[in-house]
Order: structure tokens, then sequence, then C-alpha cells
């Protein structure tokens, strides 16, 4: 991996600063088992006010934030409604019904989104035959919807539909504030919707490792207990934790520029006569749907060797994610690849 | 229940006659837990023969009998391939979750069939972001398909598809007589095409309670150990399969007069301005599609009113099922209360 | 199996009479599934109210009463504490955590039984290291204390302690009527102490299949799921619970007749000089501690030439367990046998 | 947390030095879940040839590492044979049972210890009642033993049984170091006689967070995905890969100090009138057994006040552990102290 490159497959691959480094040196540790990591606690205490929750939880990843969720949130047995879609269902390893025993509901929607009309459809009747409808769960930006932001209304639809059914609501928002960036809801009043939020501070953040889970005080106090039987205890996790909270107070309010830029990815991308369309820029996520189908190995290929790293999104569709280490040189690199192809 | 009614709600409502009540009373039993049930011994070695597999067991339910053979095919983790409107997936609680800890992959297909190329797809490349197909899973006839039947063909090729790719193939056979009956495949040849297959006795074939197992001696030798976790060992249970026993000897051979009078049915159906088509009928149920989507409940009523009752299939739609307490007598009162609504 | 022989392996492998073949000939049955049938309702309102519970569920086997009760007391990461010898943990296949995940907390106690004091000490904190207690079961008669008996006193002090730490407390009640012709505590006082019951039919009782689970409406209710899971829902399961009726009817109040004969048979293994001791007899089980330990296997062996089953229960010990079918005729003619080796 | 004090609590309390934290600091990372930190991909590599293994992973703790090998040498229904006292059954949150639906055979044996023949006695016959025998767990140095090295010997002995019964052999090496120091065997020819290895970096080796499992390629692979689900994939993990390396390679040498330590302590201890005796010390965990069990906590909480922070091991026992953060002052000052109890 010598020669130069732009690294668009995911906003999980930009690799901390020297200032990020510096915090993480310098970070006071202690046992985390014990309770004793000061900036562990430091971060969790801060996540818990942001969000407006009683408690949070450091992880070491979005699936584990989410699997630990779910796990509390539902018995063997008990079924989740979520898309089709989602995260949780298509990129977590089977952890659903690995990990919780549980059932899948599987909702479309459009582009990653459920909507309460639909889900109130698939809440199963007590009937032994069915399984037990135990949890909902959004995915806010909608990775599977390139990008896609909810409707804040209709989330707060929702979150009243699940009240009133007595189920619990989770969000799995590993970019969630990519889409805080765009619906311009305040952020406690957003996190008050939902009964468990996991937030990725790997993505977008840019943090080397970490997620965090919110919820009330009870629920981070099961959420210790499934986190240890996964083995997700760390010892002196200030390391990370201090990562984390660099980028939870430096990278936040950098988001807009990676949507400008995925937009202006995508302008230059609609210019081009192999390109069919694409799916509307909401976020940091640019997907690109190619006039041949069976032609998007060989683009990624082609990108590839011109320095350009993309992904394959689904059959015809290829998948470029701007992130903190997209600088405006690597635009304007990227900017000319697109033209030449 | 002391007036008159005619039931058409399942083929599971059937009550042992005297015949097979007398069949019950004279069995030879034995501490089946011991092995040593005779009558339930002769069960199974002659559905084994029958069926040219090597063992068969002898359980309490077509839930069992399927669940346990998903337990045994797939690891937690593992995910199973079936049809989105699957009894496996969508009627035993939630099951292969909560037994086997694994994911579903809900392909669509017409009348609830799969096909080869559709399952093809599906198979999971070797990513720890993905569970591990570990099993597919067919129904014939298939119940939400309105007893529509496999083409062999395309059995075969979904057969040949799994070895290729070292994946099990199980056949949940409810009502596997039903589907032979009318594909017209010899047994065993139509056996060999799966690794394990769920047989039921107490719905088409009138036996009060059981289902049998068939597959390889070391398959049923596990499966005997996961029948015993589930609670599934029975006693004396040659009881019991003294009326299954009865039931493959004298009931199999009439499943076509169920069918006829199935189509029977259908032809009156049709002839109602009320009615908007049906499912067509392969064997023994009959599907209706109603005119009017939320009036459903309201015919159902009505129905049941008249002395006959059926069941909701799905919007819009009745099902009726045909079955050996269905008399002659039975069909002219039906027909009569059809034309009468 | 054609020569005469007497059967002391165990009280399941009882037949039934034509009497009772009888009342399961004349059973009225329907589709339990639809809970239609009424020779089951009828037997699940007689449990519940003889052992003065809400609600009971008419099931395949004590272990899946037993598993069925687990699965709805405990979750996974959760803990049962029994009796390291407890049916529940040694004989049902690694149930516990196969079908509920649940740790096992394994307490000594003197002769399968065990006491408040013991259980109060393992009881676990809160802390993440630990799973969480969330059952206690019981057995009584405990089968591997050689069928003894527990002192009422204790169950209530062990109600106690479950009811001030919200613990719910479960009987293995497999063997509780003989256990209940012992103590003399009226069966619903007794009944009181436990959140569930499981009640075996098929041993001591003679009915050929089924068990029973009794406890609150809403725990029966969840049961019901759990049984579905696991493919024990039955369809006409009246011709089975027509045979459990007569046994609770008729074969009850002749339990301590079976307690005699072990008692008799106690003392005529006690002057042979091969026999080192007994666990002393209380209910109708009778172990037999023999002088060489190494010789268990050739006296099984040797009663059995002799048409005397008797089965192993640890090392150079030798279990009888007399039940309905061992008849006078039969006790003179073991009795010789025994003087005879 | 100001004053000055010794923690003996635990190896798990040091904190990185400044050489450890500059080693983090410096690290090359990529993103590990691609596959793409050469740190990560650089520490399973030494780790793998070290131990003589085909490959290696990089995990959260030590219990992730003992959790997906239990995962998956065995299926639910199955069994793992350990010790009563081991940590995978008593501090690992009844993970067997949540995270894999096994059964636990739980052996006693000299301070943490199995023989090959306790263990032999206790692989189960094929027959439903029981689980399937599908792992043997030891560890070394046994933890609850007070840090007892197994005799080589009868590892071999266990080793032998366990391939010639098929079952695959596991070993928990939280302290595998600290045993290797003492029982003088070569790290190749010791780590052959296990299937696979769990091994601490954040223990006596003082890195922040991590553990090793090794083992064969093939199940490497399957472990990957297992911690996948588990949640423990992570980004940019070579921080903490960086921390383990440079704890490889420079503090498993000086482990016979900390060895030191421990035996200069119970040396100082056995002079003490309050003191009845100590679990003789093996490696760095010291024992000390109270004249007056019940005095427990008073003592603790006596170390505490004097700036020794020890920890409870069992009735009428404190735990002292030496690390690489107890200087040559803090034993002079924890000596004064003890001595002034």
């Amino acid at each position: 991996m010598d020669r130069y490159f732009v690294d668009f497959r995911s906003d999980t691959v930009t690799k901390p600063s020297i200032e990020m480094r510096d915090a993480m040196f310098r970070a006071f540790v202690g046992d985390d088992v014990y309770g004793e990591d000061p900036t562990v606690n430091e971060l969790q205490e801060y996540a818990a006010q942001l969000f407006g929750k009683e408690a949070a939880l450091f992880c070491t990843s979005g699936t584990q934030t989410n699997q630990i969720a779910i796990n509390i949130h539902v018995k063997p047995g008990g079924e989740v409604i979520c898309h089709e879609e989602s995260h949780i269902y298509k990129y977590e390893g089977g952890g659903i019904a690995k990990n919780s025993g549980a059932s899948v509901r599987l909702l479309q929607g459009s582009r990653g989104r459920l909507t309460a009309s639909e889900i109130e459809k698939w809440i199963m009747p007590d009937d032994v035959h069915f399984p037990v409808t135990q949890l909902i769960s959004l995915e806010d930006t909608a990775n599977r919807g390139g990008g896609a932001v909810y409707d804040f209304q209709e989330i707060e639809a929702i979150a009243h539909l699940a009240k009133s059914k007595n189920i619990p609501l989770h969000l799995d928002g590993a970019r969630i504030f990519n889409a805080l960036a765009v619906n311009g809801v305040e952020i406690k009043r957003y996190a008050a919707a939902f009964d468990s939020i996991s937030i990725c501070l790997s993505k977008g953040l840019g943090a080397p490792v970490g997620s965090l889970l919110v919820g009330t005080k009870e629920f981070i106090h099961q959420a210790r207990r499934v986190r240890k039987v996964m083995g997700g205890g760390m010892r002196q996790a200030g390391f990370l934790a201090a990562a984390g909270m660099f980028a939870l107070k430096n990278h936040v309010s950098r988001l807009p520029e990676d949507h400008d830029k995925a937009k202006q990815l995508e302008s230059v991308f609609l210019t081009c006569d192999w390109v069919e369309s694409t799916l509307p820029v909401e976020t940091n996520i640019l997907v690109v749907i190619l006039k041949e189908e069976l032609k998007r190995d060989h683009y990624i290929q082609k990108f590839g060797e011109l320095g350009v790293k993309v992904s394959a999104f689904g059959p015809g569709m290829i998948r470029l994610v701007t992130h903190l280490d997209i600088s405006s040189e690597d635009m304007v690199y990227t900017i000319e690849q697109v033209k030449k192809i």
C-alpha cells in the first residue's frame, strides 16, 4: 500500500490524527472492570449528558452495542421488527438469532427507512404460532438506503406507536451525527424518542475503535453484564476512550464538510455517460447506479487501478463514503479520475 | 358444539374413526425411552422403508420434527434458506431462532415454492458479516401457497444445487402425501432428493397425534437426542403409533377424494358474484379471494352461522381444507350454503 | 420378551390396564391446538383445582414440563440453583443450557435434598462476573436420593427465602404423589410453596404418556407458547389425557402399596450377606448398596437371568422401583430370587 | 485516589509505562475489519509463531478468547469438562451456557487442577439423557488454585486422553507465561498439547487491553466469525496491538521477579500470628489463610487503610497478586505494614 490512493470504501478507514494520538498518549487510565478508568468514565458521562440519557457504556464496536441492546430488550422466542436491509440483520453475522434467539420481521421501506403504519401491521397478535414482537429497531442514517435520513415526524410516530404497544424502540445510530447534521432536530429531543441508542465513534467521527450505548441507568447496568459475557469488558480502555472523547468534541461539527464532498462527487458522477443515476445524496454516502449492471466489478477495479477505492453496494451499484481523511487534494484527484473513466 | 357443522378450518381437526380407535385400543406398548415399544418400532421401520431412508423417528408434531431437523442441520450463527411464507418461519413460534440460534434468509416464489436459481443467489459467501448458509428447506405441498405442489424437476434442481454446495436439504412434508398423489413421482425417488423429511400423520392422514422424521441412521440418532431435550420422548407411545400406522396403511390412497372435493367446492365458489377468484386448487386446500377485501371476517362469520367453519388466509382471502371427516352429506350441505350467501 | 420377568427398572415401565385402555377408547377428543379437546381441558382443570393453582398444561413428558418451567423463569445468562444430582441437571440432556442458556449452581445435600441455609449462600451477588440467580428448583421425592422425601418445614423455609429474594421456586414433582403419601401435608398447602410444579402421570400413576405443569394463569399462558416452540403441541391429545385422568382418579390412593412393597424388599435384601446396606426406603425406590462395589453389573446380570430386572444406580449400587404392575405373585417370586443369590 | 497505595488486588491493574505508551503512539494502524491493520497482523503472526500454532487472533479480553474457543468447540447440548473453580465457569457471567448453550461437568482437583484419571470418569457415554462431552478445558496457572502450576506430565496425559476420545482440549492461559516460567517446558512443546489457547496480555504482561487466541488456521477463521458476532471486531486496533507486542517482547522474561516478590511476601505473612497458613506460592499469587475466618473483611479493610489493597479470595482467605507495577519501594512499604498488623 505504498502508492497514493483515496479510500472511499467506508468512513471506518480513517486513521487518527496526530492530535488524537496525542490525546490517547496522555490519557489517564485505570482498570475499567473495577470501574476505575477515569477517561472511560468521563466519556460515558459526557455521552449520557449529550444525549439526555441516564447512562452510557463504552463498547468495542457498533455491532456490540446493537447486539447488547437487542439482547436486553428481547427474550429468545421474541421478534425484532427491522428493515430488511438493516445492518443489525444483514451485517452482524446473524447475531439477532445467535446472541438473542430472536426472530426477525423484515419490512420494506423507502431507502432503508420504516414507517409507523407499516410497523403497526406487523406487531404480532398473541398466538402461540407467532413469536412475540419485543423490539422495533431503526437505523438513521440508513446505510443501505445510501445514507438516507429519517423525517423526524416519522420517528415520532413510530415512537408513539411503540410506547402505546409497550414495545421498546432502539436506534442503530452508527451515523447518528450525520443524521442530526441534516434533520436539524435538537439532539436530546431526538434521543428522547428512543429507549436505547447505539452511537459509533469510529465512522464519521474518526476514532480508531469504539461505540457508545445510551439508555436508562437500569438498561446500562444490564448492558454491562451482557458486554462482560461477550468478552467486551476491557481493562485500561481509557486510551480508546480518550480518542472517542476527542472525536466527539472535535469531529462532530465538521460532518457537513463530508456531506458537501459527497454532493460534489455526485454532481460529477451524474455527468458521466456510464452512470444511470444516483441515490440522491443526503449525507456522506454516495451510491452510483451504473448503466450496465454487470459491469460493476469492472468499474470498481478500474477505479482501484486509478488509486480510488470504492466498494460494491448491490447489483449495478457502487458506493463512495466521504470522511475526515478525504482532503481537498483527494477530492481534486478523485474528480479527475471520475471524469477520465 | 352440539349443533351440526362442517369443519373446513384445517385437516388437523379430524377425529379418529372407530376402526382407528380400535387399533389404538389393541396396541402392544412398551417403554419407548428404553426403545421397547413394539408399535412405535414397527411404525418407524415401516416409515423408513416406505421413504427409502435408513431410519425414522416418531414425534409429537410436525413442528417438532421440523425443529429437530433444523437443530441438527444448523449451528447457531448459521442460516436457513426458506420461503418467506414457509411454516417453519411463520408458524413455529420463532423456533428457528429460539431453538437453533439460526438466521433466516426469506425468499419469495410463486405460491410458496422456491426455485434453484433464486436459492443460488442467496447462498452467502464466506464473510464474517454474514451468517453461514447451512440449510435449505422446502415445503410440499406449500400451505401458504394454497396447497401448491412442486414440479419435481425443480426439486431435483434444488437438490443438485444443495449437494454441490454441501448444504443439506430438508422437506417440511406436512402434506407430502397430498403432493405425491398429484406429482406422480415414485415415493422413494422423491424422498431421495432430501436429507431429511418431516411427515405429518395428523393432517390429511387423520391420526390424532404424531409426525415422523426420516433420514440417515446417524441423523435419526441425533434426532432422538434433540427430541429428548425438547421433552418429546414419550413412554408408552404405542397407542399413538398404532393410530399412525393405521393412517399410513388406510388413509393415503383416499387423498385424491379430498382433492376432488376441494375442486368441487372451488367450482361452486367461482360461480358466486362476491368471489373474485381462487388460488387454483391443486390438492386439498381451497383459497377463495373475495371481491371486497375488508369483508373477509364478515364472510367467515356468516359461514360460521350457517354451520360451515372456514378460516382466514390473508387479507381478503378465506381458506377451506378438505379432509376425511368431510362426508358426501357435508359436501351437499356446504354447497347449498355457499350458494345461499 | 416372552418369558416371565418382573421389571423393577423404573415405575415408567407400567402398561395401561384394560380399564385405562377403555377410558382412552371412549375419550371425547378435539383439536387441542384450537383448545377444543374436551378431555384435555377437563384434565387441566382438574389438575389445577387439585393443586390449588390457577391453571395447568398437559405435556408429553416430565422433561418437557421441567424444561418449559425453566425456560419461563430464567433468561439466558441466568442461573438455576439445584442439587448436583437433580434430574433437571443430570438426565435432561443438558436442557437447562441448551433450551434456556442458563447456568447451574450445583449444590450438595443429603439424599438429593437442599436446605434453605445452603441455598442462601449461593444466591449470587450483583456482579457482572456472575450469572444472575433466577430459579431455585427442588425435586420431591428425590430420585437420586433413592426416593427421599423432603421435610415440609424445609420446603417452607426455602419458599420463604425464595420469596424474600424474589426468586421463583420450581418443583420437579415427577413423584410428587409418593412424597405426599408420606409427608402427610395437605396437597394445596404443599403446592402453595411453589411457583410452578411439574407432575408426572406416567411414573407411579401408570398413565402411558404425559405430565402436567401447574402455575398461575399467566405462567401457563407462557408455557403454552414454549410448548409450541418445542413441538409439544398435540392435536387430539384427549386419548392420552383420558388415561391421565383415569390415573389421577384411580392410582393415587394406592401408592402406599408400592411403598410397602419397597420396604418389604428392603428387609429381604438386608438379610443377604452380599448386601452392605440400603438407602433406607422412604417411598417406592429401593437402593441396595453392595459389599463388593465392582460386582454391581454382575449382580444386575444375575438378577436378569433370574427374571428380575433391576438397574444400576451408581458405583456399587443397584436400584429397584416398585409400581402398579408389580403383583403379589411378582413379589413372592422376586423375594425367592433375592434369597437365592 | 491521590494518596500513596500499593495495589495487589490483581495483575490486571497495571498501567502502561511511558515506553509502552510510546509504542502505542507510534503504531501503524489500519482497518482490521478489512484485515489491514499492520500492527494487529504483526502481533498475530508473532504470537502464532511463538506458540507454534498456525494462526492467532487478537481480541479484547480473556473472557472473549475463552468464550470464542468454547463456542467453536461445542454445540448447544454439548458439555464442557472443567474444574469447578475454573474461570470459564465461575467468572465469565455464565457465558458457557449463554453464549454456547453448553452444560458443564464440574470436577474437583487439587488447587484448581484436573487429572486425566478424573476426567476420564466423566466423559459421558452415548445416551440421550446426557449431554455430549465436547470439550475439556484447563487453566494454567490456576487462578482459584492460588496460581498453582500444572505438572506438564499431567497435561500430556490429559492431552493423550482427549485425543484418544476425539475431544478438543482448550487452555485458559490467562497466566500462561507465569506457568511457563516455572514448569520449564519449551513453549511450543507445551502449546502442542492444546487445540486452542487463550493468552492474556493485560495481566502479568501489563498491556492495557487484549488477549490472543491461537489454534489452527481453520479454527482462527471460525474465531474471527464468532468474534464478529460478539461485537469484538475492532477497526484501528493497532494501538492496542502495539502495546501487546511491546508486552510480549519486554515483559515475559521479568515474570520471575513477580514470583520472587510473592514468595517474599509469603514468608513475611507466615511470621504473623493472625495467619494460619498460605497456599504455598508457586507463581505471582499469594493466598493467605487467616486464623479467624470471619475476620477476612476486617483485614482487607485494615490493609486498605494502610494503603495496601488486597482482595478477598474465599471464606477466611485474602489474595495478593504481584505484578510489574509493584516496585521495590512498594515491597518495603508493604512488608512494614504486614508486620504492623
